[in-house]
């Protein structure tokens, strides 16, 4: 199904997992829209927050929208601003930091696992 | 392999298939970072230009980044600015075309088959 929506018409849902401070998503394409390989979602982080320091088996493809960020990744870290573009493997602890007076916002895309 | 880079600092090639006009391509995350399951491309339209016409059996999901465009899937269209989201669902003719004086960029990303 040919789907085409602006992000701003797109509900914001507030992400809930106790590290997270100041994160917010939305789900811009997903299963409901026909999309069997991999997930497109939306993510702001407020000035100071962050989220959470978390590993988990699927990959991260990010791309940073607006705003500037910390992303730490196991021993590395990187700042990163628009027009950044970030990989994150599986297994591997991660998280992305707002800094500065804007928003941070970006792009995440997981897979959709064949077994799930 | 945690990967971080500025898409200015990717290179950059001239799309060759006939039918597209004006259309360069960066490949962000290709399966050379670790990435299985999809990959991130990143499509300039210069003003005039228009990818080429066709179809394949993959998704494309896709974020306007700049510029004005048209996008035509099947028998609908839709005119996209930055921020717009679209999906084009597998086995269905389509194309990008710019509109205005600016390039249209955007984010296209295709999965990785997992017989290929």
């Amino acid at each position: 199904m040919f789907k085409v929506v602006h992000t701003m018409d797109v509900v914001s849902e507030r992400v809930q997992d106790e590290e997270s401070k100041g994160v917010t998503v939305k789900w811009l394409i997903t299963r409901e829209d026909g999309a069997q390989n991999f997930a497109m979602r939306f993510f702001e982080v407020e000035p100071g927050g962050q989220t959470g320091f978390h590993s988990h088996d699927w990959e991260h493809e990010v791309f940073i929208l607006d705003g500037k960020g910390l992303v730490v990744c196991g021993d590395s870290e990187s700042e990163v601003t628009r027009g950044h573009v970030v990989f994150i493997p599986p297994n591997v602890k991660h998280f992305f930091k707002s800094r500065g007076d804007e928003k941070l916002s970006f792009l995440c895309l997981i897979p959709y696992k064949s077994d799930t």
